[in-house]
């Protein structure tokens, strides 16, 4: 078979045990599909991996359901109709969709699918990116369960990354105070500030005392809390909360891969009643009625420069374990994108 | 000097270490004072002993206040105007306010105090318990805090005190499909279900699996947790909220004693992204205004036989320090009220 005429895609090979490695991961080749009545298929151009992901790669239904052996990973692809029985969805449509680690996928235009936008100055790997869930969850993160007000000061971890970086350069465009990244090398922090627009960014690798660092950025308190990465990040920012604070626990990659048994502790919770905070994480596709407003409102500030995008780029399908696995190294600065087919 | 003209006072004696003893508080008398213009003078009758005060006696500012040593200890009284120097609160008056463990407090109006509604069939010390700021605890914890709406299926912890039982109350008189309590005692638990309306109650010192007796009486998941116990309670019930499930916190009695290293931590976070569970205390103080109505609608509930209370009553201002340490024992049944004068 030519490359054409199969499907390639990434499956899971044996469960996770703590930090996912290439070898839980096998590449298969399978007949490409044919749209039934009112479906279509979409050739993915590019692939997302997300660290999300690795909370269903355990076995056992811990919290979201579990992928079973041997099943292809899910994921977010952006790509062309290339058949259709679907006048909706003609050949030629780019679309952005939850395709999965493969090349091509069956959609029926239900779920989480979108045309995407013909915005000029904007790559179509966006669309997986901050025009896909990372972007998505930066937004309504910020927005509707941190409840983003002018003027409030704000803190992002993990910012260097897709959703971080977003949410950080959403809040200063909508007139935060003040906006501080946490990241993990300097190179990343200076990203945060040259490029992003942040006001200032901590390594929180070479800082010696990270609570000591963001207090001195947040003389007045942290009126929200950005959380990417989990537990311990919680914990030390929580005594630093200021009066009515919010924390979005928007991603939690630091205890992903941690049994419960492992997994950091919350301990300082008094001010959630000394300081009125509040609480809340989020699954972005709560808030799918406002996905084309928050799409055409980002797309617009790509095109314009107003919000810096960075991508990771690997190439080939084979490489998606490889790129998937360096997140939890946290090897990755911006989003990981891998092209699976041609534009 | 004879007891009508002296006024006699709990201090701290020396700071709190670990759980409260009565060594840590003294008796004292001082000269009654006399009010100044705009000034009135409130005889206590009945003063209470909160579980909350129990943090701002370790001494330094970790997150509220601390007392200094040697000072009056902070609390609700209520009692009637026996001197004034202040036209709108005329000797005779019935007041509650934050008078302190003392017998006897100068107000001028301000803060927190008001006027004992009179209400036939409402015993005076309701008004530093239900109808005190552990009734408005509830009230506006219940409401505002954890959004409580009709059909919700509610946990209330520590459900024999006054904040729980009274929460619990409520709940099940807005429409609540189910309330159930947790408590210390197999007493305790008689009184909530066949007094108070609870539709069932766990005793959580002789449940061998409380997680799974929780989970037994909740198979469609916790709405709202209202809770007055800490840490290991929240990460018990975590796991077991419905999505969307709201946490009030609106007391931390198991861990008031405890330094941050030895605090139980919070480590079952996940469903605060996976359930969207937000997570809250409250101050009550914040909700001032609707005060009036709460304790209108509270004091008539009351009356009618609607919200039974439960009062555990001292007797001499000399017995506050015992009747204080012995809410960290479990030994409370009911709002804890100390009788310091004549009503």
């Amino acid at each position: 078979m030519s490359g054409a005429e199969t499907l390639q895609q990434i499956v899971l090979a044996q469960y996770c045990d703590g930090v996912p490695k290439p070898s839980d991961f096998r590449l298969e080749t399978a007949p490409l599909p044919e749209p039934k009545d009112g479906q279509f298929r979409v050739a993915h151009v590019w692939c997302s991996v997300d660290p999300g992901t690795r909370s269903r790669l355990s076995g056992g239904d811990s919290y979201a359901a579990a992928l079973p052996l041997g099943k292809p990973i899910d994921g977010f692809s952006v790509g062309v109709v290339d058949a259709s029985s679907n006048p909706d969805w003609p050949v030629g449509t780019k679309v952005f969709c939850a395709g999965g680690w493969k090349t091509h996928s069956i959609q029926s235009g239900k779920g989480f699918i979108g045309k995407v936008m013909d915005v000029p100055g904007v790559p179509l790997s966006a669309w997986i990116g901050v025009l896909g869930v990372p972007g998505l969850t930066a937004w309504f993160g910020m927005k509707d369960v941190a409840r983003f007000k002018e003027g409030d000061a704000v803190l992002v971890t993990s910012a260097a990354g897709p959703v971080g970086a977003t949410a950080g350069q959403l809040a200063k465009g909508w007139g935060a105070s003040k906006v501080v990244g946490v990241a993990g090398s300097d190179e990343k922090c200076r990203w945060l500030v040259s490029e992003a627009g942040f006001d200032a960014a901590i390594n929180y690798k070479t800082a010696s005392d990270l609570s000591g660092a963001i207090a001195a950025e947040f003389p007045k308190g942290v009126d929200v809390l950005f959380d990417n990465v989990g537990n311990a990040m919680v914990d030390t920012v929580l005594p630093l909360m200021a009066l009515n604070g919010r924390i979005c626990i928007s991603g939690q990659v630091a205890d992903y891969n941690l049994k419960p048994e492992e997994t950091p502790g919350i301990v300082h919770t008094k001010p959630f009643i000394t300081h009125r905070v509040n609480m809340q994480g989020l699954v972005v596709f709560d808030f799918a009625r406002g996905f084309p407003e928050a799409l055409g409102s980002m797309a617009k500030m790509i095109a314009s420069g107003a919000l810096k995008i960075q991508e990771d780029r690997f190439e080939g399908i084979a490489e998606i374990p490889e790129a998937f696995c360096g997140l939890f190294r946290g090897e990755n600065s911006g989003r990981r994108v891998v092209k699976v087919g041609a534009e």
